[in-house]
């Protein structure tokens, strides 16, 4: 853990935000940074050019679908998932365990790992700690995540107690199982919403030593206040001069309370997802293109924003393709989306440098009272 | 008729091929060409700024399309077709009539026009000669087709004179309805596959005078040979001053065989749509990316191809999104059988320059016949 992957160029002067650089041998990210989600080797509806242009700095690839299809060993042999997918800049492997709970069938875990169904054929898939990280390997990963259960909310605490300790037995052997160092690897909070076994997770991580740090187990269906207070208790417990990134958040709301509670790098399908359903993403809150109320209206998403999008087609056009189930559609819902999500971290960025990140908050906010 | 919309360049030295110029307000078209089909007011999956790139100088819209979604009328509104769709390149739009006999519900056809239902929600319209045009010009197109009947193959010659006689009666009321003679008119010569009829149609055209002459009534399930010997028959007839416009042909073999009869324009959903069922043009023929031969296959799509997805992906990332029905497959396959049609119209157009259309259309055939 010698090698210098995270510099904190500096702090917010009111708030905990945090302005800093992760380095990777295929390149920095600023952060606070979003991360784009790449599924199965593609960011859906995005050409890997036209992220790097809307200044994605980072990708996630999801470890369990890439396993199922087409299989980390094809990638492996196609020479990585970056060549396979034609993006040379970082990529961060999830570990496969998020997607094992949420769509594995029939799995089972014990002290070794999880066994599972393919939610695609039916195949059984055995993931332990040390599979996962042989996969991310494989995949070619900047980022390796370790191999943890995300435990439901709510859980009792003694099942969040058992398993927040077998994660941290897991994460054990994830450092152990890593063949190469050229990567990062990436230790995962767990604690479900108990304050106290939050911090045994993370003093476990920090004694075992790790890149970075991750708050896993949140917006898994808890309150948004909830999940705001598990990450004010959990974000300063950890090491300042690494990389702290919160799991699968969120709305961009989530994404400025975990910002000012310290928090430095994202990921969520939010902004994909949703472009593909018409559901776009504004500097005054969300819209629904397909609503009637847009079918003659002539201007951009989102007059404030400047991306391609909003300086070419108007609510009308993008009304009609989405209308139409035009493969357009989701390609400029996408590309609107991540435009408006990662030009905000941009933005963050610049209010953290000018140590002026608390007015921009209630900006942010300000905004979003204004009905358009 | 007296503007000069088109400039024949040369002609080749041993066949029909020509070389020319079809000049409109919103830019030049060089032909041989071939017009990608946008549907409704999208190519599907492609940004207009990347049909520019790889060489589209025009594009199709559909009449009947845009009429039922989302109306010529709201398109006028915003601004035209060319504004609504982010497309500042000329735009051929047809006269509805193809896809009236083709999707449209009860439909009944008379001297005055045709009333039918529409295949979306079942409401009724009446498209007429001068309903067609006045819809074509609220569309803002740059070359309107007349309003005819594509006959049915095959059709008894009573009816076929029958209809191919309206049509020049309809031609004519096209003409008359015209209000701005900025976009250019094409007529259609109809005919089926009675020579002599082909030859009336031609002439009543003509005597009508219009900016360009289209084949219609070709590709509608006849036999290639026949096909192509309605094409020998009908091109000399044509203006040798006017653009010749084989409508909704075809394969790329097809285009070369009407090229060499004297045609020089073309539009066909082949590239767009065969892209999205994962069939691929190349120098060597179609392939289908679905194919589990392709599953390891690191080579691009075509090695002789210099396109975006030829320089960046290999056949077995593209049969992964393929078979993952993945929005980045269609994407990245219309954009290289586009590539590949657009492509081999520049080639088309180079060989012709140099009077070496023949030798062109030799090598054509003979690459097709080495498998790879």
């Amino acid at each position: 853990m010698q090698k210098k992957n995270f510099v904190l160029l500096n702090r917010d002067d009111s708030t905990l935000a945090r302005r800093g650089v992760v380095s990777t041998p295929r390149g920095k990210i600023q952060t606070p940074a979003f991360m784009p989600v790449g599924t199965l080797g593609t960011v859906k509806g995005m050409l890997p050019e036209t992220l790097s242009e809307i200044g994605a700095q980072i990708i996630l690839g999801n470890t369990y679908h890439l396993l199922l299809r087409p299989g980390h060993e094809l990638v492996a042999k196609l020479g990585g998932l970056h060549r396979f997918m034609n993006w040379d800049k970082p990529i961060l492997t999830d570990s496969g365990g998020f997607q094992v709970f949420s769509l594995g069938a029939l799995r089972q875990i014990d002290e070794q790992g999880v066994a599972f169904q393919s939610h695609i054929d039916g195949s059984k898939y055995l993931l332990t700690p040390e599979s996962s990280i042989a996969i991310q390997e494989a995949l070619g990963s900047d980022i390796i995540m370790a191999f943890d259960e995300c435990i439901p909310h709510p859980s009792t605490r003694d099942y969040v107690a058992a398993s927040t300790a077998r994660s941290g037995r897991w994460a054990q052997r994830c450092k152990k199982a890593r063949k190469d160092d050229t990567a990062q690897l990436f230790g995962i909070v767990q604690g479900g919403m108990y304050h106290d076994l939050r911090t045994e997770s993370a003093e476990e991580l920090i004694a075992i030593g790790f890149d970075g740090y991750a708050i896993g187990g949140l917006s898994v269906g808890e309150e948004a206040e909830l999940m705001y207070e598990m990450m004010e208790h959990t974000l300063p417990l950890l090491p300042v001069d690494s990389p702290r990134y919160v799991m699968g958040i969120g709305t961009p709301e989530n994404l400025i309370e975990a910002i000012v509670r310290g928090a430095d790098m994202f990921d969520c399908v939010m902004p994909t997802r949703n472009a593909r359903n018409g559901v776009l993403f504004t500097s005054f809150g969300k819209i629904s293109i397909k609503q009637a109320r847009y079918i003659e209206d002539e201007r951009p998403i989102d007059p404030d924003c400047s991306c391609y999008v909003c300086r070419k087609y108007s609510r009308a056009y993008l009304r009609h393709l989405y209308q139409n189930n035009e493969i357009l559609s989701s390609m400029l819902n996408t590309h609107h989306n991540l435009s408006y999500y990662l030009g905000l971290m941009a933005e963050v960025r610049e209010a953290i440098e000018k140590r002026a990140f608390g007015v921009f908050r209630k900006d942010f906010y300000r905004k979003r009272e204004v009905k358009q």
